[in-house]
């Protein structure tokens, strides 16, 4: 390797600093209930997770609010909730059964299994990090060449030529490369004649393809119109990794938009454009967003991109928007001799529509709002420097939207609070609290992110009136409490994300 | 058999009605966009069904408004997501791996599979009908006794004994019976060694138990409290039958409340006529709804009743109420080697918790809600007679809330209904629609039980008023524009049912 040892420690102290940020919110999201790895007790199932009480309400919020985005907002887009089993001629029509695969190789002395592509690529890096991005590039393309002509066998050759070698063998004494297919199977029906393999859905899309003249008829839509849907989908990921951002149980949240052949370009630029402000209205900055156009499309593409997060290990994709062309819909009429054909009465034709996706991973979602919300700030207490640690989550989203506090638990002031609390439940996810002081309560609603927080004192005996403290500046407000609803209620309304629409 | 024919016809002619109200519900749900069977252009996957554009509003509301009414009006009880996947030792513990199965047996001329305790319950449903109630019970208690023996020669031999036959071929040719496990698994991992099989969860309830101390410690809970989750469960029936009532897909609604032992009668009193009242504030008449109280309980169960609705084909289970001691948690606690008690600090002292459950089926919930709403009325139309149809829903789970219409399509009419649907839409699930005759769109919105039509006619341009029509009584109120959101908002509000819990 041509890598300096200065390089090489700049390298690893960016990886370090990266994990360190990771691991902080794995910590923090275990520790304040909102994600745990899953069955935890049994010491866990790689690559799935399970959300906490208050993770479960920030991520029904986020779904939620998707939801309200796409079908509220647009008077076009309905929304359905297809089931997780699905016909096997699906996914035989989708090219999921024939080439949703990765290569895998195994070496022999560690019997250790590797994703073929993934030790060429990371061979390409070592490159690129040396200073080399001529060779890097080369070896990427060559790759990319053999992937695409499937010659497995020349993939192997590649990785010999280039002593790659299996990190824990140190050899490179390695097995043939095969195509390891990653959707799930089971089995159904117990009657023997019966019983078939099906898989578990590794996208939410195909629910919608299969649905569409069902729902444009029953819902009496007009070309272009979408259907939305939120889901779990499936993978046996090999390498699944970096906390809930790849796991082997993910939910989806995808739209499909049908639109005219010829004007999907256009329907493409304007989902782009709206999904993007849609990830600045629930509060990420500009900055840390971006566009990633795809050069290699997929074989159904003509167009796509991603929004990408910059996440504690770099920028990576939350949402992909793909002009879809009507390959999926083709596909299907192909197979199932059913007409998915639309008769658009404005140019008097029949056609298979296009399609331009926008796809949206929930639990990525969730990291990119959880680490972008996660905050530590240094305060001056007094003489010392301490850190405060919060969650700057948007109010509409937060999974607690108000915490009331009596200042001490005598004299009447939990009655007081608690009076409060009961008018104020129904409207809001609120949280009652009046062990230990005050000032550790405010801390506890920091940590999961709670906006607001009452306090009922001695005045509010006298004139009704609460202070309200702001999580994000710790400034309290003092009002009558016959405000607390309108005030808070607007502040943590999806209204005020949707306006901004 | 010894049944009159007057009595087979009687029952004929009932089961015929029962078929034709439930077919009547398939057909509507499918035409306007409530339910499609799973895959229907490759002519569907059997047990297996899609909610569409109004179906998974419907669907979701009464998600919604159980979470609500779980996690909001309950100041401790708490949500949680866990995933479908769980570690294979769970269902280890919890007993589904040993004996959560059916007993299947074959007919060996007719090549078909039967559930063999079913077809003893068949017999034994006979005998009853023919007026033998005394010979039909104690074939049900025979065959309890040796099904609860596991002694499945002794089942067969009494098919034989009792002969009956194999409704296909006739004959009494069976094969011995089996013990067929009803949870469906796949492989997970590529690494060959570290290839294991999951299940797909068969409940929801285990992933509540394996998190018990996790939310207990992150959400701050003190017994007793309760942990909520919603999500998707899989069972490989064998017979699914009965539209959305037995899917091999389904999703469950389920509640762990964890109690001190001793107290747990208490609370699974407190539970069944909490949860009965919340199926009458949705809108289920009480005459509909009953009890039906276990008297053989399951292994882990000492008090257990189910709610009963009166569906198209009889009174059946829509919810459980269950006390299940501390079954479950011991039972993980023993395999996993992890103490899974609390340290009740009021009585100073440590142990597993007991648990009182309720546990509805979402699609069961739907299935009744829909049967329920489903109205057909006979109404004067000039000289005759028409039925009119619509779905009678509480208008807080109702899909779309309301839809506006201009009275014609010209004069400025739909600009001013546009106007007050842009005004609306934000707060409430909305139509607009300006096409056809306004009786055809008012029957429309009769169809998917939307409960407010909003028109706009002339006299709208001049004083700002507009009609309401009113799904149930049709009668039409004239007000303000500026009244709408505070009137359809406050009948749609969930706090018009959470307010009488």
């Amino acid at each position: 390797m041509n890598i300096t040892i200065f390089e090489a420690m700049a390298t690893k102290d960016k990886n370090k600093a990266e994990n360190n940020e990771l691991k902080k919110i794995i910590a923090h999201a275990k520790e304040y209930g909102f994600v745990y790895p899953s069955s935890e007790i049994y010491d866990g199932l790689q690559a799935v997770y399970d959300y906490g009480a208050y993770g479960s309400e920030l991520k029904k919020n986020l779904k939620d609010l998707w939801w309200q985005t796409m079908t509220k907002l647009n008077q076009n887009v309905v929304g359905i909730d297809a089931a997780i089993f699905m016909h096997p001629l699906t996914w035989k029509a989708s090219g999921h059964v024939d080439s949703f695969t990765d290569p895998l190789i195994d070496n022999k002395d560690s019997n250790k299994r590797y994703r073929a592509d993934v030790l060429v690529e990371d061979k390409a890096a070592e490159y690129e990090n040396a200073g080399d991005k001529e060779r890097a590039d080369a070896l990427l393309k060559k790759l990319g060449q053999l992937l695409e002509a499937e010659e497995l066998e020349a993939v192997r050759e590649l990785i010999i030529e280039e002593e790659i070698a299996c990190p824990i063998s140190g050899t490179t004494n390695w097995t043939e490369v095969r195509q390891f297919n990653l959707m799930f199977d089971t089995q159904v029906g117990a009657v023997a004649e019966d019983s078939s393999k099906i898989y578990l859905r590794p996208e939410t899309a195909q629910g919608i393809f299969v649905n569409f003249l069902n729902v444009q008829k029953t819902a009496r839509q007009k070309i272009p119109f979408g259907i939305a849907q939120i889901g779990k989908a499936f993978r046996n990921e090999i390498v699944a990794r970096q906390f809930i951002f790849r796991m082997r149980e993910f939910e989806q949240m995808e739209m499909q938009f049908f639109v005219r052949p010829g004007e999907e370009m256009k329907w493409y630029e304007h989902w782009k454009e709206t999904r993007l402000k849609w990830h600045k209205a629930i509060g990420l900055p500009a900055e840390d967003l971006r566009f990633h156009d795809h050069e290699k499309l997929a074989h159904y593409a003509n167009a796509a991109t991603d929004i990408e997060y910059k996440f504690p290990f770099g920028f990576k994709e939350v949402e992909g928007i793909h002009s879809r062309t009507d390959f999926d819909l083709t596909q299907h009429q192909e197979l199932s001799k059913k007409k998915l054909q639309y008769f658009d009465t404005e140019i008097n034709k029949n056609y298979i529509p296009y399609v331009v996706e926008t796809s949206i991973g929930a639990d990525r979602l969730f990291l990119m709002v959880l680490s972008n919300s996660f905050t530590e700030e240094e305060v001056q207490d007094g003489e010392k420097v301490k850190t405060r640690t919060y969650l700057k989550l948007h109010p509409a989203i937060a999974p607690v939207k108000a915490a009331v506090f009596p200042l001490i638990k005598k004299n009447g002031l939990p009655e007081k609070a608690k009076e409060i609390f009961d008018d104020l439940r129904y409207d809001f996810n609120m949280i009652y609290e009046e062990n230990q002081a005050i000032g550790k309560r405010y801390v506890r609603q920091d940590l999961i992110g709670t906006p607001f927080c009452i306090a009922v004192d001695f005045q509010t005996l006298e004139d009704n009136t609460v202070t309200v403290r702001h999580r994000d500046t710790t400034e309290q407000l003092r009002m009558p409490i016959s405000d607390l609803r309108a005030y808070i209620g607007k502040e943590v309304s999806f209204s005020t994300i949707l306006n901004q629409l």
